[in-house]
């Protein structure tokens, strides 16, 4: 048997770390989308729970689009803080989400789900449906497209 | 320099085959989302003009959700097609798509737009906006994911 050279074996020990890593970041990309975005979304809810619409809308990329019922879109995080600070103005104290599925592709995601609006005591004033695109930014996932509508029926 | 053998050859031509048919791929895949989602919602809004409301329906996945607002989920085709017989039924006549955004990933996208809907003698009903993850499904993009609300003011 010949002796490798020492190129050679730096060549094999790279190989062997580059398919470790691929094999790591395989798992992670798998795993990783559906448990990062639940636990945003339980950041989102905590962060609204205590009132901090900047905090909110930290959960969204800079160039996010939030697309609130009854009022045009608002881009980007400090217009979204306004659309979360009327909310939180508005009475409402806590949103619940439940998430229904998230499907990624690479570094896109989206997910439907249902929510919960509730006021002072715990008093429910609305709930409804959403569909959010999650893109991977700077190795977090974040709120991209956020739109949403109210399953109440319509006032008379 | 050395004859290359029959089998060398053959390696090279397929080669050669396959970096043009990726690049051939590659090329279909950056042009023809948009495309083929701006001919798909051309489609629609001219079935839905018809009061095709079956037709309409067509345009979606057979695993798709429709979230309309006031209302629940509506899944799959014929529940689909029910909520724009719905809205047919309301007196819609017409129902106009602006694209803001088509983003591709693989065999999935999500569009974001404004939408107007007409009624009789052009009359404008509501406007609004929408996001909608579409699919290619069986080399059509279809609708996957369509939710939607008004950007009109709520009712006092």
């Amino acid at each position: 048997m010949r002796s490798p050279s020492i190129a050679r074996r730096a060549a094999r020990v790279a190989i062997a770390l580059g398919l470790t890593l691929a094999a790591v970041a395989a798992i992670a990309q798998t795993v990783s989308p559906r448990a990062a975005i639940d636990a945003a979304n339980a950041k989102f809810s905590a962060d609204f729970a205590k009132g901090d619409a900047n905090a909110v809308a930290s959960h969204y990329t800079a160039g996010a689009w939030a697309f609130p019922p009854n009022g045009e879109i608002a881009k980007g995080r400090e217009a979204i803080a306004k659309v979360w600070k009327g909310a939180m103005d508005a009475g409402i104290k806590q949103v619940k989400l439940t998430t229904l599925e998230v499907e990624s592709h690479g570094d896109a995601a989206h997910e439907a789900g249902t929510y919960a609006l509730m006021g002072e005591g715990g008093k429910q004033l609305d709930n409804g449906k959403y569909v959010v695109v999650w893109k991977k930014d700077g190795g977090q996932w974040k709120i991209h497209r956020d739109i949403w509508n109210t399953s109440m029926p319509a006032p008379k």
